[in-house]
């Protein structure tokens, strides 16, 4: 069986780009309201994207305040990707191992999402629950590119800041070959800090575009010692001109190319 | 307006006591494991405890597992017990401020629950937006009591555990006296340690009974300078003798009286 982080890299490949479209959809701020025009206006966009796009991402808090039938749209975008894309549940779980199982059964299971961010603060035994399977993914928050990383993320625990240790744990816990980092693009001696520490491990790396972080910079750092790194980008895409389908087009087209101008 | 801490005493206090009982229900371990079965278990669960029970937490987990049915009884949860007790949602979120803002409304407005666990690994932007209603309550994850806790929550920095740091983080961000810590009943020289720097800050614990913790000693370090502490129980009362109503019932009782003998 062909491990997860194998997998990302093989689509990756095939597609030849990095981009990863966060579908942090707000259904207010579509043409109309209703759960039936998101639903659709969801499976539009990634239609008109697939061909080109590698990965997409799901932020769980986009879809949870529409209470079950957002919920029920979480579960529909496996389908409508159908395989064509990797899938990542940006949900940023963890709990002690016990309840982690479940989180797992919902993301890999019910879900069928092919991987999901968890959060490490709760340590190795939140986290190994969610990498039992070798085609299923884990993306642990390392370093984040919100201004709150600097409460703890950041300070120094024996000489090595926490976004080290986690990535030093993220690396021994990689037995299946099936977990990766989400790195903010933010600073890039930090980047390039972390890459010393986390070995070969893919990274999820949002904060390109809206919040500043470099694209050149990022992708080149992170795909280091023949790693994949992933570009997230959300608002620069979903947003893009008028939000229309032909927009968002045109802007995955533009991250394409530069992107592959880097590669 | 009540805030939520000040609610939570009052709660407790009316009812003479501390306990939280944790519907982590999974509808496998019931006797028929319909949907429908496990609504119904639920509501008769809530209904044979509440003259006893100030707190239920709903840890998201066993629901989500279910998908869009079973984001449907975590809305329904609130319905039924309709202000008689309080309701925390044990859904360990967190995230960029955008994502945080977007949670708080599922939880605190969608899904209608008094409070929340959130994880602190993003910092005081992924905090804060869940902290903006005075009668809606934020337990912060602090010190667990899963192995993992060793990992990083008990990592030393600048001499003082980073469980210390997020317990100051708290006090500082407890501007709507709505904020507590999840503290697992584990080492009482930790507790006293955690106590002497989250000031007056309700405490949740979980960790008593199955997982070892002294319920005396959590009530009576928690329970100082006039805060709340309050015990939460899964396990050793949803699975009471053969689970049925009446176990589940009797155990309650005999939690609520060791409780009492304590206070």
């Amino acid at each position: 069986m062909i491990t997860f982080n194998e997998n990302l890299s093989k689509v990756c490949n095939e597609k030849n780009n990095r981009l990863c479209i966060g579908l942090d959809i707000d259904n207010r701020k579509l043409e109309t309201s209703t759960i039936s025009y998101m639903d659709g206006f969801i499976k539009d966009l990634i239609e008109a994207t697939i061909d080109l796009c590698p990965i997409y991402k799901i932020n769980l808090a986009f879809y949870e305040r529409l209470g079950k039938e957002g919920y029920d749209i979480v579960g529909k975008i496996p389908e409508y990707i159908n395989k064509r894309s990797i899938t990542i549940a940006d949900a940023k779980r963890g709990d002690i191992g016990n309840s982690s199982k479940y989180y797992a059964e919902a993301f890999f299971k019910t879900l069928n999402y092919d991987s999901i961010t968890v959060s490490p603060y709760m340590g190795e035994d939140s986290i190994q629950p969610f990498c039992e399977n070798k085609d299923k993914g884990v993306f642990i928050l390392c370093l984040t590119s919100n201004s709150g990383s600097s409460n703890f993320q950041n300070k120094k625990i024996n000489d090595k800041e926490l976004y080290i240790h986690v990535s030093e744990l993220a690396v021994a816990m990689n037995l299946n070959d099936n977990i990766g980092l989400v790195i903010g693009a933010t600073q890039n001696d930090q980047m390039e800090f972390i890459k010393k520490y986390s070995s070969n491990l893919p990274w999820l790396i949002p904060g390109v575009g809206f919040q500043g972080g470099s694209l050149e910079d990022s992708i080149s750092i992170g795909s280091k010692n023949n790693s994949t790194s992933i570009i997230n980008v959300s608002r620069g895409i979903i947003y893009a001109g008028n939000g229309t389908i032909d927009d968002i087009r045109s802007a995955t087209e533009n991250y394409t190319q530069k992107i592959r101008d880097i590669l």
